[in-house]
């Protein structure tokens, strides 16, 4: 746990499509119907700004956005929800739950796109403050599935945003490697968890990993 | 000069106000007159992607925005900027011409703002790839003189994009500081020009400093 929060800061984390943000929902309403305090977010769309930023990442039109470029822009929206919303809630004592974090960062810009983990967590190290999650909950699946279900939405949404979704499978299946590479080199803090089950399979492994974390044991 | 690059890379630095943008044209101009090849750019809002940032820093509603994602914001248009244009054109051995680039963030976000220079040159590392001005033109004007043609010019101008200059006179102090500390870090790369005489004036100057880096004595 962060050393200036008195809270717990759990993040999810995988692939599009694994069903992060129904479990994220999910644990939150278990957590509150417990009568914890749970402070909801998500990356890169968590605060207004964020949001702004959030509309230049995944806007088609911007093709040529470069990968640096790209990653900086994850981590200005990352510093500012660290700043204006998540510090503030764990030094409240909340639960704060976060749709993505640095790890997402690691995956996708690191590993996938071949930054390196290096250039991002010396950015990271800027832009958290030293922040890390005290659990990281990551859904693992394969990645066809997973696109198959994150297509699936995206056409009953807006065809807009669609940018991060039109990457190939190869894409994704070097992200995959970039998650289990990071929860075999910190079994303690992420937890891979299988996400091919059902919703409420799902639930009850993420509820295990989560329980412990936050007291209630 | 980089080892990448056969161009020239010049940068024009100095408050709001100084005239950086007159004087960057008519060096433009008069090294176009003589046969040179020059590409223009400018910063935050150098590339497309650039444009969209520059309205996040901008945008007075965005009243929030904490220092560390600001100066990643400026960072990633940068990292944009250098991927997309500015390595290219010095690539093609272009003289390129920029208006403001990092030593802009270090006397704003890392000084002024109180970020630390350490910060900002980490993150320069990673964004810039190693590429650092050839010549940099800094234009010094005493800060009331430079807020009031800034106000002056903004009205005229849509009222809306006003962010950057509401701030106190007291911060355009320590971004002058910051400028001049990096003038006397670097006397073989920055050049300060006083910006206090007229236009002609100031444009006479700046030639001094340029005509030698371009090959032009």
């Amino acid at each position: 746990m962060s050393t200036t929060s008195r809270g717990v800061f759990i993040t999810f984390e995988g692939l599009d499509g694994t069903g992060k943000t129904t479990q994220m929902r999910r644990l939150a309403e278990r957590l509150r119907a417990v009568g914890r305090d749970v402070f909801e977010s998500a990356e890169p769309g968590g605060t207004p700004i964020g949001q702004q930023i959030r509309r230049i990442l995944l806007d088609h039109r911007n093709h040529e956005l470069c990968a640096t470029a790209e990653m900086l822009l994850m981590f200005a929206a990352r510093a500012q929800n660290v700043d204006q919303w998540i510090l503030p809630a764990l030094a409240a004592g909340k639960i704060v739950l976060s749709d993505r974090f640095t790890d997402s960062t690691l995956a996708y810009q690191g590993v996938a796109r071949g930054l390196g983990a290096d250039v991002v967590l010396d950015v990271d190290r800027i832009a958290c403050r030293g922040l890390v999650p005290d659990l990281t909950v990551c859904l693992d699946i394969d990645p066809v599935a997973g696109l198959a279900r994150a297509h699936s939405r995206n056409r009953e949404q807006s065809g807009v945003e669609t940018r991060l979704d039109e990457q190939d499978l190869e894409f994704y299946r070097r992200v995959r490697e970039g998650y289990r590479q990071i929860a075999s080199d910190e079994p303690g803090r992420v937890k891979l968890v299988d996400g091919s089950g059902t919703v409420e399979e799902i639930e009850g492994a993420v509820w295990e990993c989560v329980r412990g974390a936050v007291g209630l044991e």
